[in-house]
């Protein structure tokens, strides 16, 4: 059996060293143009040629869990596509979007402004129960996510394509109930796989829809938000501010207006990175179980997109 | 029956009101000079002369989480001291100490530096094994901190002056497993009772001996603290920083070196805040119930100071 590694951005060798301990009798190497063909492969943005020169693949392993970019590629038809399930992001996630929510309801950055001026400041307490947190996308990620805000007793919604009955939380589903979800929501947290049906989701009409002083937490995708919506609806003041951590284009190019902006947060694509040893891990278990025939989880619906 | 409210630095009306519609068979009244013995009283800080106008008092009710300052002063030999018990509190705390933690462990106000020069930066992840987190009284506070932290994945272990044993963590108990606890715990978050034994415990030796790059979190009260040693500990290097709530002084000093010290983040004492519907409520119910002639939860032992 032949695993082939191609990663841009990444360094292939502890990938290869990894997946060769944790499988003895197969043979890993880093992709290289003219290599023979695998029968499994561990991928992160490939180029075309790698994907072109893999007829008999089995197993597209991506090293993240959103697949949207490996999605508009054209890939081996039988290939099964298969993303990351949490190996140790749903945590970070969970942390990043709880640290974010608990910085802007207990005024966090309000507070810091004053310290910096040796200024003893009092604001009165926020009730919770104005706080309605909104979770768009109830897959493993947003699953934790909403869970971890549940524990903080910040009301909790969550809206998701199908529909799902989670424990603790209101549940949408839907185009039809998308309105209801969002005029109940004051801070909204986008966890959705990008798709043709979401790219863009996040515009002037659904963020127009959130309760006064909204904000939003993006961590999905920034091809789901229109920029320049966000922007004209914090300079109109319905929206609070943002906490952005990806983007259209990343890295964020330097004269971006979100850098600057008073209301928004930027942070580099770091809300939840993937983890090594335990995607290694997971990806090995995951190669050993098809090889035996068995059904994996993280399979890809390259029709729904994720 | 009487009940006597006396708060400095609050208004006393929204509390009178309060309880009075909560009890209205009682006499609720703000307490001034001259007025007649109460049979429970509510208080914030109150004035020795208070106190000593209150032979028969049969509840003491203070309305915040510590009650360090009142067992200070000379109080009416029967009555019962207590306490809030929760009241909101300990969501409060969870939030703002797991944001605190978060915010170190994540290097989020690196890459807020970051960002404020509109740097695309990148920080290799940190392993969460090697942080793991020492929660310094287990009371009810102490325990809904530790439970939050280990949600969030961190190695959690506890201390108390009581052994206590909590699902999730390892415990630790009394003086002889403290150096135990401590040299297992990179970030130190203080929730203890201040009493003349846990005055002054974080000096240069308990601090001293946290895992190399210790981090502090103050949450309880300034005397725990001895300010010199932490001064000198985070120039030193041996600790990496501290987010402190609480202090000596408070209002602290508009020239104390905390304010502008690099690696301390200064908040005005509000990490958890006495919430007035929530605290009435719970005071209201503990009356009746002690009128009744029942036990009631949060009554201070006054030997041990808690």
């Amino acid at each position: 059996m032949r695993i082939a590694v191609c990663l841009t951005d990444n360094k292939p060798a502890p990938w290869v060293e990894g997946l060769q301990r944790l499988l003895p009798r197969a043979t890993v190497a880093a992709w290289e143009p003219g290599a023979p063909p695998a029968d499994h492969a561990v991928v992160w943005a490939p180029p075309q040629a790698f994907l072109d020169a893999q007829p008999q693949l089995r197993g597209l392993f991506n090293i993240g869990a959103g697949v949207d970019a490996l999605l508009k590629l054209r890939l081996p038809p039988d290939a099964l596509v298969v993303r990351l399930d949490d190996a140790g992001m749903s945590v970070q996630m969970a942390e990043f979007v709880c640290h974010a929510v608990i910085r802007h309801f207990r005024e966090l950055d309000a507070y810091g402004q004053d310290s910096a001026q040796g200024r003893w400041g009092f604001r009165r307490p926020r009730s919770r129960s104005d706080f309605p947190v909104g979770v768009m996308g109830l897959g493993v990620l947003g699953q934790r996510v909403a869970r971890s805000l549940g524990a903080f007793e910040f009301p909790v919604r969550g809206w998701s394509r199908t529909r799902r009955e989670l424990p603790g939380m209101e549940c949408f589903a839907g185009a039809e109930q998308f309105d209801a979800f969002l005029a109940g929501t004051r801070v909204l947290v986008n966890l959705l796989p990008l798709t043709p049906e979401t790219e863009n989701i996040l515009d002037r009409e659904t963020l127009g829809r959130l309760l006064p002083g909204g904000y939003l937490v993006n961590v999905a995708r920034g091809a789901h938000l229109v920029e320049e919506d966000l922007l004209a609806l914090l300079d109109a003041g319905h929206l609070a501010g943002a906490a952005l951590d990806v983007f259209r284009t990343e890295p964020l190019p330097s004269d971006h207006p979100f850098w600057r902006h008073p209301k928004i947060t930027v942070t580099p694509h770091t809300s939840a990175r993937t983890l090594r040893d335990e995607s290694v891990a997971q990806i090995a278990r995951k190669i050993e179980a098809l090889e035996r025939g068995e059904s994996i989880a993280g399979v890809v619906d390259r029709v729904r997109g994720y």
